[in-house]
Formats: C-alpha cells, structure tokens, sequence
C-alpha cells in the first residue's frame, strides 16, 4: 500500500475491538502527536517478539530463560495453576488470587476450528509433574465451552499421576444479582452449593 | 522501563479513548498474534512521520509537495474550506459533501489553553486568497464554543477581503428528535429556519 495514513488504518482494525472509524481516529492521533511518541512506539513493535519470549518452564512471557514468577524462590511449587494464556496469569496476579506456580496452555481444545488434544501443550505438563513435588493441579481455563472441555480433558491425562486434580469454582459472581444471571450459572450455583 | 510488554501497554493507553485494560488486551493481543504484524505496524509507525508531510498549499496530509486534493485539477478553486483538522477533510470527503479546496487550521482558538490568535495560520490563509480566485469561503470548524470564536474571528479577518463569507449550518442532525436535542441545537433550529 502506497498510502501510510490508509496503511495504518488498516493495520490497527485488525486489533480486537477496533473498528474502521475508531483505527483512523487513532491513526490520525499519532499523526498529530509528537512524533516522538510514534517513533517510540514503532520502535517497540519493532523489537517486541525478538525481546519477548516464552518461559521454558511455563510458557509464560519472559524477558530471561524464566519468568519472573517461576525464577521467584518464595512461589509456592505445591500448587500448580493451569491456565489458557499468559494474560490470565496477569489477571490472577493483579487479584493476589494465587501464590503458586502457573502453566500456560497457549490455547484450548476447539475441534470446530481444527484444535484438538495434540494441539495442547500435555506431554510438557506431565513432564513438569514428574520433575516438581506438585501436589494439586488448579485447572483455570474459562468456564466457557472449549475451557470445560479442555478442563475435562486435562483432568483425565492427570489421572495416572500422584496428584490432586480441582477446577475453580462456577457461580454468581461477586455482587451477582440471581435476577440477572443467567440460567447455567444459577443452576452451577445451586450444583456448588456450600454448608455454611 | 525494562518490560517491553508493560512499556507497549503505556504507550498504547496514551492512544485516545483507550484505557489501562483496554491497552493491555491490545498489547497481548499483538504478543499473540503472527510476529509480522507487529514488525509491519512497527515499521509503518517508525517511518510515518518522515513519509507523510504537510501540504504546502492547504496543510493536509500529503505525501507529495501537495495533498490529492491540492493536486486535482478537477476540483473547484471558488470555494474554499477552512477547517480545524486534517480529519474534518476525511469525514467531508466521505460523505462526497464538498467539491472545493480546503484550508486547514490545524487547531483552534482556546484562550484557556493558550492559545490565541497568533496560533492560527491566518496570514497563510489571507494570502491564499490573494493568489487564488476564491469567491467563498466556508467556515466548516465545529459547532464547539472553540469552534464558534475560530470562525468568528476568522470572518472578522476576512472582512477586509472582496470574498463571501459563510458557516456551515447549526441544527437538528439527520434523523434527529425534537424531544433529545438540547436546548441551544433547538434554539439554532429555530434561529436558522427557512422558508419551504
């Protein structure tokens, strides 16, 4: 493309959640920003996959051979926390939800686009489990329908190891109005019900 | 700042309408996605400023001497454009509303930001209309309070020139509801009325 201006709008409308209109807002943004900011920010795009890579323990990103959390001595190694993407461990680690180590899937069972079990990352978390005294696996992927199915799968390959196999809990959310939620998550509230 | 990832989600959360969460999905998403995409926004943020520049005649975005606009013979030199942003020409060219030149200001006056009248590129523009045989000149800045003192002003300045002077009209938009408009857009419907 010989225009930058149309370049740039249509490179950003490929990001989530940014349409035509919003792309040529921003375009024209950085346009009549410093340019400064445009170089800065180029020139972080630039670099940022040769500067970033996956932890060889959990598959988080890293800057090093390790993630932070995983060359972190004071993690728990007793619990492992298995999630889809590295942006859910973010979202745990802003929470405080956790002290354990993680494992990042990459991706979840979907056979309708053509991802099924070999796709998944298993032979690796097993060999995890052999290597450290894991005592309980925590299986977070969403509780949407390829998470569930992922979970499900997971949990039967963890079978044959030594080791307690959870899955987070499915309810109303914080503050939850039973008016407004809908009828799988009543029902999943109602199935976990708790003695109090 | 040493993480590129947290470096990428501040700069992205300088982009306008864009939050911390919002920024930081971005950021992973292009973490996520094929690392070309990266490296081809990159390389287009890198070297936009230096590609595309001012036009010498209107002050749009060109990539040559003159904008597209500049440079059609075929476009009208009677009637002149005055706008606040190389993005007004955008939206109007969209539309197919204007078949004239353009002149953009790139700001408008706000005395509470500091600037004033010396911020305008008037002096360009009056001697525009020496050179070109122009017998109009629309004022298209927005129906803001910013937008209303630029045009003020600027017909004030244009009154020494042998040229008509005109602002693009304020009301009730296409489609528009009596019952949700707001008392000054009804007061302007009502002022700019006429005859059927």
């Amino acid at each position: 493309m010989n225009d930058p201006i149309a370049e740039l709008c249509a490179l950003l409308s490929r990001l989530p959640g940014i349409g035509e209109r919003t792309a040529a807002r921003l375009a024209y943004y950085v346009l009549g920003a410093d340019p400064s900011y445009a170089a800065a920010l180029g020139k972080n795009l630039t670099t940022l996959h040769s500067r970033v890579r996956r932890c060889e323990r959990c598959g988080n990103y890293a800057l090093q051979e390790r993630c932070n959390i995983c060359a972190d001595p004071r993690r728990e190694t007793r619990i492992l926390c298995v999630v889809a993407r590295p942006q859910d461990i973010s979202a745990l680690e802003r929470g405080h939800a956790f002290s354990g180590r993680y494992f990042v899937l990459h991706g979840l069972l979907s056979p309708l686009d053509g991802r099924g079990p070999e796709s998944l990352p298993v032979t690796q978390l097993l060999s995890l489990l052999d290597q450290e005294s894991v005592e309980e696996v925590i299986l977070a992927t969403p509780l949407s329908v390829e998470g569930e199915a992922t979970a499900l799968y997971l949990a039967q390959e963890l079978k044959s190891k030594n080791v307690r196999c959870t899955r987070i809990a499915s309810g109303l959310p914080h503050g939850g109005e039973l008016e407004y939620s809908d009828q799988v998550t009543l029902s999943r509230a109602f199935e976990g019900r708790r003695d109090v």
